[in-house]
This record gives structure tokens, sequence and C-alpha cells, in this order.
């Protein structure tokens, strides 16, 4: 099984390193040992054990030049905030490769954040029976319905999005306004508008919100991800794992649908789109709930991914926690229900958020402890994991990898400049982990690119190599929830993309 | 001897707590086990083992009451910019504490960023001879002499600072601007004063220079070294390590005095102070050199350096490299010179600053590796220490502790948020390291006590208690370059110091 081989080759080669230290003796440095230790530490990064064809050689060199031009730049990207970056970024030589390279699979995407709010306004609020209503917070809502709904506290009336189109002059500013509102992206200076991780915390509720009630009508919910996924796709991703919530999706009389039926939606679209595309390779679903709610409630959220379990076994991956990490609950406060799958002989894997914090010490920095304990899959984010050399340590040995989501991390303020993102060291140490967007609609980026380009030129700089794109890739695969025969299905679709990329670009 | 048997414990306890995860098994969380794996890592921390004596156990309690009180602030302040910090730093009762406690030794300290600037400008500048001219790029240059000195390029005629303070209308302005010359700090948004690192690094050099021409002058070079020791003393500190430059200082006319002058100076001062001051243990001189000399006149330096140390035993103490690394010339460049000692049978030691840079796989990103090579007795920095697994490893297997400079690093622009800064991964694993402050008077801290704040807020939070703050003060004196026997003196100095702290702080 590709997990376990992992999880072996991590450990020998820190006994190798081990003993090459204690051979070395520290004494007058000789320039041969010394070439030694740096290709030790070079073998020691992600991708270092990767053994490039001729032909990647080549691609190599040349990534290598973007590099070295990439480094003195006046402006190095990775160093500011990505509402600044973006433009830099995208007009990079190294961008215009990744866009093009198989990236494998995005295994940390949330339902509600995959198609860019642009699409949301100029698609679907031109949609007919589109309702908006303005929050006293100047945030909106909407809702599509055959008759007028009922107001809602703290919002203007209810108005028809033609009506209102129709009664005003510049439609565009009103359809820009109606896109801010969905996302977190803006052109003025992000410090100033977001100037603490509880203000930009409020907006990105507020911008999910603001999305809910054209996301959950039923005919949208399955344009929708049938949006996302063609978005990933053009993104050359070829595979993905949604954290959902499985809401109850509703039709124009008001009437609604069970979570049942919003995963066999997942699951039909999912069909429907591999068999368009046959080099897409598909999408599972891990549902979530809020972290905020509940141990009552949250009982019965377990015992409903048990069941969906059973029931969607090609299309569920698993189970995981959602919403702000520092102001919800504690894994641990729902260790009984956790516990439920094993006691009940559920095959149920959890994919944990955890440690997306940098409070040191609280109960919630103990999250990705207990979610090892509780015998996660994956680690979403991990950014304190550093801080915590246990749980790293088990999370290596066990071959349990981090999904690392770089520009959320910085917009949502753990972090300002990319260098210093804990990633940068767990690449460099070979840590099992894999590169995902998160809520790439909220933060502006797009598919995977945006978030590669910063951990290939942020987190390594001139030590990054086509080796380390290569083994983020194909971790993508080896750490998706597949079962192991499909994981060599997409393993081998991937390499028959990649070797095109590297024929391709020389 | 201390370093040893340091080394050998870190070794061990790493044994340990890999034969604790191979134990574990990862089967369903028994709340035991999972209390277990946290005290194993809160005892992996910096501290973790340190085993305290009722009486600190009860003060330990107190702090930990404080910890959660400065948690729960609105502004985190190791979060912030120290410059907008540092009102609330001082304010802060822990910050009180910090101040009292006996913290050993400031191990990385700069000659002539020891005093605050506001020392040099309402004593020095006040003394009878000082002369005054103004840069054209705003900057201001000094000069002591019996008469008005030779003209310098790009200045404005020199003036005597009697006269010009009998000109001026406003002298508490004038003296308030020449004191804004001498430090990097701002009462503005220090984001917007030093939007790069290249603009940090240029005024720093520049307050560097507008200091040179006092601090140089022979009496007042005396007075500025005792100046700093009671500085440091008032801290409660009882032991420094100079990086000094060792420059010629000159008279009134112009006659100057040689290097051997200079350390004797230091050493002379040194001694009457501790004669005044019996409970303060001593200073050491690190000779340094500007890391953008040649090959030849480093090769120089690194001669007088052996000679020093042959010539200053009980006040040498090494030699090292100062500078930017960024745009400096790496270590390896310079390894014939750095080879000599070794060579000619000198104990020499060296205190290389390495890794107090951003650029991932550069030349200079090597120095850290060099300098353990170069079998240097501690790091200064080592902020990429995190990114450089092999040299990291090197570094704990020898005992080769870092010298941290929290407030440093984020001033010169590497770290913004210090949560975020490496050595709150480093303090979690228990590397060997010390907390110091670089260059003081440019940053406007004061002593070692708002770097010990930041480092026992910043990179602990709730994890930091009172067997930390031991372990780093004990980590000062068990690190510098004393012999064993003077170690042995001044722990025992420090520990009476730190019981009537103790019992006076319950
Ligand atoms: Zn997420
Ligand atoms: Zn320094």
């Amino acid at each position: 099984m590709e997990l376990q081989r992992r999880s072996v080759a991590v450990t020998c080669a820190a006994t190798c390193v081990l003993s090459c230290f204690l051979a070395l003796g520290m004494s007058y440095p000789d320039p041969t040992q010394r070439e030694k230790l740096i290709k030790l530490e070079a073998s020691t990064r992600i991708g270092g054990h990767v053994e490039l064809s001729p032909e990647e050689q080549l691609l190599d060199a040349n990534l290598s030049k973007l590099m070295h031009e990439e480094m003195a730049r006046e402006d190095f990207p990775p160093a500011l905030h990505f509402f600044k970056a973006r433009p830099l970024i995208r007009s990079s030589p190294i961008y215009g490769l990744l866009q093009k390279m198989p990236k494998g699979a995005a295994l940390h995407v949330h339902d509600f954040a995959m198609v860019d709010a642009e699409w949301l306004v100029r698609n679907v609020t031109y949609r007919p029976h589109c309702y908006v209503c303005f929050t006293y917070d100047r945030s909106v809502r909407f809702y599509f319905s055959s008759w007028p709904p009922k107001p809602l506290p703290h919002c203007s009336p209810w108005a028809l999005m033609e009506q209102l189109r129709a009664a005003t002059a510049n439609v565009t500013d009103l359809d820009n306004s109606l896109i801010a509102n969905m996302t977190l992206w803006t052109q003025e200076d992000p410090e100033v508008v977001y100037p603490s991780q509880d203000v930009v915390w409020k907006s990105f509720e507020q911008a999910f919100m603001a999305t809910w009630g054209l996301v959950t009508h039923a005919p949208v919910f399955r344009d929708y991800f049938h949006e996302g996924l063609s978005q990933l796709y053009r993104d050359n991703i070829l595979y993905v794992e949604v954290r959902a919530l499985l809401p109850e999706t509703y039709e124009l009389d008001g009437s609604t649908h069970t979570r049942e039926w919003t995963m066999k939606a997942y699951q039909d679209t999912t069909r429907q789109f591999v068999e368009d595309n046959p080099d897409f390779f598909g999408a599972r679903i891990i549902f979530t709930v809020n972290r905020g709610i509940n141990r009552s409630l949250f009982t019965t959220a377990v015992q409903e991914a048990i069941k969906l379990q059973a029931d969607f076994p090609e299309t569920m991956a698993g189970f995981d926690l959602v919403g702000r990490e520092d102001t919800g609950r504690p894994l641990w406060y729902f260790r009984e229900a956790l516990s439920l799958p094993a006691a009940q002989g559920s095959n149920l894997s959890y994919f944990f958020h955890a440690g997306e914090t940098d409070l040191q010490g609280t109960e919630v920095d103990q999250n990705m402890m207990d979610a090892l304990l509780f015998n996660t899959s994956r680690i979403g984010h991990g950014f304190a994991l550093l801080r915590h050399p246990v749980a790293k340590r088990l999370s290596r040995m066990n071959g349990v990898p981090l999904e690392v989501c770089p520009i959320s991390n910085q917009v949502l303020k753990l972090v300002k400049d990319l260098r210093n993102h804990p990633a940068a060291v767990l690449m460099s140490e070979g840590h099992p982990l894999v590169i995902s967007s998160d809520d790439p609609s909220m933060f502006g980026s797009s598919g995977l690119s945006d978030d590669f380009y910063e951990a290939f030129v942020g987190f390594g700089g001139l030590s990054s190599n086509l080796g380390s794109l290569k083994e983020l890739a194909m971790n993508s695969i080896r750490y998706s929830s597949l079962p192991p025969n499909l994981q060599e299905k997409a393993m081998a679709l991937w390499q028959t993309k990649w070797n095109k990329f590297v024929t391709e670009n020389l």
C-alpha cells in the first residue's frame, strides 16, 4: 500500500541522516564532505529522492533559470499579500508552466467556494425568479422563488434581480458590488480592509452567507458543482475531494430535497462530467459539519455520516468539522461521538481540519494531536504542527499528510510573508503534505496554480526544482482517499499527462 | 563540561520520544495515553525538564494566570510590530516580572548599539568640542575636535553643537531629531516608514554612521561602554559578550589609539565596573569585521584576532563577521582565512552570525552549515535554520546554540507576527538557544526584558512557564564563552539572584 511504503521510506531517510551526522566529527571542513552534507540536505526535501529523466532534467534546468529571475524581481510575490501579488504571479513564466502542469488532485476544497463569484453573479443571478435583499450590515442574501419570499430580519424587502437591474442606471456597478459581497478579494489595501483575524473571518462568513441562497437552489447546486469541476479540469487537475455540508436544497415552490438527494447530485454530476471528459478522474465527498454545534446535533451528524458511508461507498470519502477553529469547539469535546464509527464497525474515515491557529497552548491547539489519535487520514492545514513536535512525529511516522493551503493561511492572517509559512520547513524535511486551495472563490485564486506558485517559489526558492513539483503532484494522488486500485489508475492517468507536459514544455 | 552534558541530554530525550511513538500504536484514543502524549510534548520544550521548587511552583501559577490575561488582550503584543507593541508590553505585569528577573547573560549585543540614543544626544553631544554636520541624504555626522574638522563630502559645513543650540529656537526639537537619526525607532507607522528590507537596512546603516564619530572619540568610548554595562546591570543581566569592531579611537587633537588600546579600554572599564558592582560578573569581547571586505583585509583581521586572543585571553572571546548577510560575502568565500587559527594552533573561537536571511537556496543560505563546519561556538540568529534540517541536526547534536533576537528579526523585516518566528518551533523542540537583543538602541528596546517578553509570550503562549524562563536564563550562562570554572561561578551568582527573585515575587 502506498501509505505504508511512504512511511517506511521516511523513517529510513531519517536514520541515514543521523548516521551521517555521527560520522562527521566536525573536523576541519573538507569541501567534499561539505558537498555531501549539502546534497544530503537537498535529498531530504520533498522531491529530493525523485529521479528525473533526461527530458525532465532539461525542463528542470529551464525552471531553475526562471527561478533565478523570479528571485531577482524587486517585489518577491510570496512575500506580498496575495491580493497584491496576484498580478505579479499571473505574469510570471513560472505561473504559466504551473497552469499547464498536471497537478494531480485537489484534496482540500470547500463545496461553496469552488467557483468564482463572477460566475455566480453573471450567470446565476441572471436566472429568473432570483430575489435579493440587502442586510443592514452591508451584505446581501438571495433566494429563488416563484413568489416573493418571506421578509428576512435585518434585511431590506426582497427585490427581483431583473426588476432591480431594470431600475439601476449602472448595472455593471451593481453586479460588481454583488461580486464583492461574495469574496474577500479587494483592490484596496487588504491590511487596511482586514486589520485582524476577527474582521477577516467575519467578512468570510458574510460572503459565505451571501452565496448560500444561490448555491442551495437545487438546479443551481448541480450547475455550480459542474462549473467547479470544469474550472479544476481547466487548471489541469484530474481529481478532487470536496468538503461538503450536504445541505438540503430547495425548489422554486419552496419544497426541499434531503441530504441523500444532495449526495446523489454530487455523484451524478461527477459521473456525467467524467463521461464527457474521460481524462478527468472524478470527485469524492467529505461530509462536514460546523464545529460550533452542540454534542447532540453532532452525534446525529456522525450517525448520518456512517449511513452515507454505507450508502455511497464510491462517492463518500469521510467526515470533517469546519468553521473557525479558534472560536469553535475543540475535537476532544466531541470525543464520544467521534468514537462511534470505530465502535460500530464503520469504515468512515476522518479528514480533520486541525491546527489552523496561532493560539499556543490552548484547548484548540490540541486538535492536531487529537485528530491523529482519532486516526485521521489527513490533517487540514496543520499550520501549528511545527510547534507540536510529538504530533509532528506522529503525523510523519504514520504517513498522515498535511493539506497545506498557503493563500488561505495568508488571507486569513496566520502568516504574512509566505517564506515564513511552516510548510516551507516541512517541505525541507520531506514531511508528507499536499498543496490545496481551501476556498479559491473567496481568495480570488484559481484552481491550484496560484497555491502551487506560492509553494514552489515561496516555500523553496532556489531549493525548489521539478522534483518538488512532481512529488507534490504525486502526493495528491498517493494521499487521496481513493482505494489502492483506483489510486493506481489515477496515477497512470496523471503519468501520461505528466509525460506529455514535459515533452511539450522543453 | 556543560556543553557536553547538554548535548547528550538532548539525544537521550529524542530517543525516548521515539520509542514512546512506537509503543503508541494509534488505537482508539485512551485519555490516559493522550495525557501522556501531551505531557511528553510539554517535556520536550525548553524548560520542560526543569524541576520547580514549591516556591517556584507558586510563582509559576501566578505567571500562568498572567499569561491567560495576556492572551485575552484585544491586541496581542507579539503579533504587532515592536514599535506599536512597546507601550502594551511595558504596561504588562509579565514585563514587570521579567524586568526584575535575573536573566543571566546577554550573548548577542553589538558594541555601538548598546546604549540608547537619548543618552548619546543628551549627554555626549552636550560635551565641549562636539561638531555636527548634516548629510545631503538627511543623516548626521559628529566629530570631536579642538579645531574645526575638515569638511566631509556630501555634508553641510561642520558646526559646533553648542553654537548650533544657541542659535536654535527649539533645542528639544533639535535634540529629538538628532535622536531620531541614531535609531530606527519611530512614532509613525513602521510598515510605511520601512516598506522593505532594503529600506530598513539602509536606515540601519545610516543610524550606525551617525553614532560613529561620537562613540569612537576615546573618552566617550569608555563612558559609552560603562553606560552600556550599567543599563544591562539595571535590567538584571550579570554578564555580557559584546560583538565589537574594535575601531581606532581618536582624541581632540586628531591623534588615534590602536586596536589594542580599544581592547584594553574594554578590559579596564569592565574590571572597574565589576569592582564597583561585585554582583555583576563581567564582559567579554567578540572581535568582528564587516563581511563586505575583501579576502586580503579579512586575512589580516583573522591574524589580528589570533594575536588578540593570545594577548587578552581573559577578555577576548572570539571572532565574527557583521553586516547585512544577504548583500555580504558568504562565509565559504573566506574559508582559507577561517582555517588559519586551527592550522596555527590558536584557540580562537568563532561566533558566526548566520542564517539572518529569507533567501532560500542561495550561497548566503549555506552560512549556517559552514559556520557549523568551522566549529562555531554559537550561531548568531540562525533565523533560517529550520529550513536546513541537516544543519539544524548538527547544531543540536553538537550543542551549538542559536542566539535568538526576536525584536531585531521583526524590525529588520524577517518576520511580522512573532508567533511565526522559527524560535517558537525551536523552543517547542528544546533546541539549544539563548535570547538576546542584538542592537537595542536601534530598536528602542532595553536590556533583555523586551526580547524575553516576546520570547516568553510570543514563542510559547500558554505553553510557556517559569521553567522556560529558568532554562533560558541558565542557557545564557551555559552557552557563554566563559571557561567551566567561571561558568560555575557565574551560575552560582545567578542562582542566588534567582532564589531572591522567586522569594520576593510570590
Ligand atoms: Zn478548509
Ligand atoms: Zn547581530
